[in-house]
């Protein structure tokens, strides 16, 4: 089952007729594997399917499922499909479409009926069956006082229709809240909150526009899960393994052009003390050493810091105290590997001096690395930028620049 | 709210009695609040806190979090916790308490009742209107066919109960089932093919032991996210940016070590060319970009691969193409970023030679750091090891040391 998920994944992505292969699949496989498809591979899909192909395909979706795959359609198709579905169907896309995907609205179902508060079990039980009817699905059944939401009417409650004068205001479970234009991780933050319940999307006027189910939100969730280790190594978020290699180099240019950027503050540090090293070459070999550490070292505390961030448990207000035990951590560690590397290069090289500079050097570097690993992350953060995909660039020139700087410089004063 | 939560959070770690912090929270702060704090919080919260207290606290959670609090325990604690619940609550959790949390047995839940498929609605209504005095929660109704699951039985078709005689086989959705000894992603997976369903989950002889909903995958989806990067830095999965310094020391220290190994390698590399840095020390200034960018390329290829490994995108055997677009990727990229730094050495050193030298020298970095950077984490998946965690040691030895022997060892040849 997981192999034949990658194989078909795989050769749609490889495939001339890429609409055809995804054609030839049963239905059932085909709603899973489309929304398992790099978006790239997706457009690619769709390009290759004829206007009723397409329609055959989106009518058999959820509204909210089908709005997402019309909006990867260009405007005419867009058109074309949207004019032969029914009413009714054609409406509710129109309408998902007028949202960000990235917002609440862009997340949300229009799988609900709306009751009045002074409405009966009976009323509701209608009502209900009139949307399961049109949609083939139950609905979630909001409750509300005017405009006011007052909260969700569990399913099982229609067990009352006709069994008498139940009070539907009894039963309620309350419904939280988001506004349509709320980002996704905000969405997901009101969900943490309130695990077991479905969340109203309203609009600027508090009326109901859809609710966004448990399912709804994994999707998001699981989207950001991916993105962390991406905006980390610069990837756009968009890029997939399945993309061509020109979509690659398109995507990735611009990161390595601005590390060449990092690489070469490094080099011109290196540049200052090139009467050192020709003194004593010995100090180019130990230097991948000094570089790489720092650099490992400092990625550890931007990840933890990074972390910490997403999961609301540090900021820069508070985090005085964190970077205190980045700092004491990679002092510690910087001990650690510095008197490793120390007898090291004092066994193979004959030289005392150069293993204490070497382990000095590893010492500070790593306090450097704590220090910028756990700071750049929480002042980015403050500016609201994203902590982790421009965090690096700082943290890596900090420790190359000083880290080279403090053992170069080291060893000009105390081996020359 | 959001600060609320950081200060909070924050408060009780760095408290000298974060079991009293915590317990001036309200009842509903503290359920959301302890299952957001790392686990060395939460065992600090547990050991401040008396075994009354602590009962207190256990009794409000469902089965499935108070066995996770309970889980966090040591076992003379756990017993005499457990021995002051209601046997039906005690019972439950020790059921829960035998299971690994990360598998599908430590997500699911006891919400559920099963009957029979020849039962009728009047049944059903009994079985879950007892299920709900007993529990106060709407259970998920499966029904059974002798041991075999037949499906699920949405809740609100009891509205049939007492309307005669529905046949409750009519009214089934399928219900996806998983092993209780799965692990969380393994669960997962079944839930994205199935994101409207609830999980059974089945012990050894099919019978069912409980139900996973969307929002205890959350939870597992939600750890696994943050754990990409942690893993591709050798961070511990459970630090905290909330931990002591010690204890980062001891998470991480290992990782270092390991790194050292890797850097003296690249240092050894170096070495070989001693003489030759000797000889022209403007080398030495280069080196950090040719060892910097091919570190950074071979991560950009790295998170793709990881990602796709992933999301079931690409394995080992499918992966030919993948490597061989990375491999073409990381060329034309080497190439744009070579020529760059080729007549940046052009100008600044006067020697086009060097520039030569240092452009092939980034073109072949490249290339490597996108063929290691697609292969390593394809062949660690395929041995059974985990991409993210292992890979980058791999590639950047690679790029380390096959960039340094390409870089001086062409400057050797040609410059020399």
């Amino acid at each position: 089952m997981q192999e034949f998920t990658i194989d078909v994944q795989q050769q749609i992505a490889a495939s001339e007729t890429p609409g055809a292969e995804f054609q030839a699949l049963p239905w059932t496989r085909q709603r899973v594997v489309f929304f398992q498809l790099p978006e790239s591979v997706q457009r690619d899909v769709l390009d290759d399917m004829d206007r009723q192909e397409v329609r055959r395909f989106v009518r058999r979706l959820d509204p909210d499922d089908a709005t997402d795959v019309v909006g990867l359609l260009d405007e005419d198709t867009q058109g074309a499909v949207l004019g032969q579905l029914e009413t009714d169907r054609r409406e509710r896309i129109e309408f998902l479409l007028k949202f960000s995907p990235d917002s609440a609205a862009g997340m949300m179902d229009l799988g609900y009926v709306t009751v009045d508060k002074d409405q009966g079990f009976e009323e509701v039980a209608r009502l209900v069956r009139r949307h399961e009817a049109r949609t083939g699905r139950f609905p979630t059944v909001f409750v509300t006082d005017g405009d006011e939401v007052l909260g969700e009417l569990p399913g099982h409650t229609l067990a009352l229709a006709g069994h008498g004068s139940a009070v539907i205001t009894e039963y309620l479970r309350p419904a939280p809240t988001v506004r349509y234009e709320q980002p996704d991780s905000e969405v997901i933050e009101v969900f943490r909150a309130n695990p077991q319940s479905k969340i109203v999307v309203l609009d600027e006027d508090d009326s109901i526009l859809g609710v966004i189910y448990a399912d709804d939100l994994l999707q998001a969730i699981e989207e950001e899960a991916g993105q962390t280790l991406y905006e980390f190594t610069g990837v756009d978020e968009q890029e997939s393994v399945l993309d061509g290699a020109f979509e690659k180099v398109r995507r990735r240019y611009k990161w390595l052009i601005i590390n060449l950027g990092t690489a070469f503050l490094a080099a011109a540090t290196v540049g200052l003390f090139e009467d050192t090293i020709a003194a004593l070459t010995l100090l180019a070999i130990y230097m991948p050493v000094v570089a790489g550490m720092g650099g490992n070292a400092g990625t550890q505390s931007m990840a933890v810091t990074v972390r910490g961030i997403a999961l609301e448990q540090i900021s820069l207000r508070t985090g005085r105290r964190a970077i205190g035990n980045e700092v004491l951590a990679g002092a510690v560690n910087g001990v650690i590997t510095g008197v490793i590397v120390a007898v090291i290069a004092t066994l193979f090289n004959q030289s005392p001096l150069l293993g204490l500079v070497i382990g000095i050097a590893m010492v500070l570097n790593l306090v450097i690395a704590g220090f910028f690993g756990a700071l750049v992350p929480l002042v980015l953060d403050r500016l609201g930028y994203d902590p982790a995909t421009s965090a690096t660039i700082f943290i890596t020139t900090a420790t190359d620049v000083l880290g080279f700087f403090i053992f170069l410089g080291l060893a000009q004063v105390v081996l020359l």
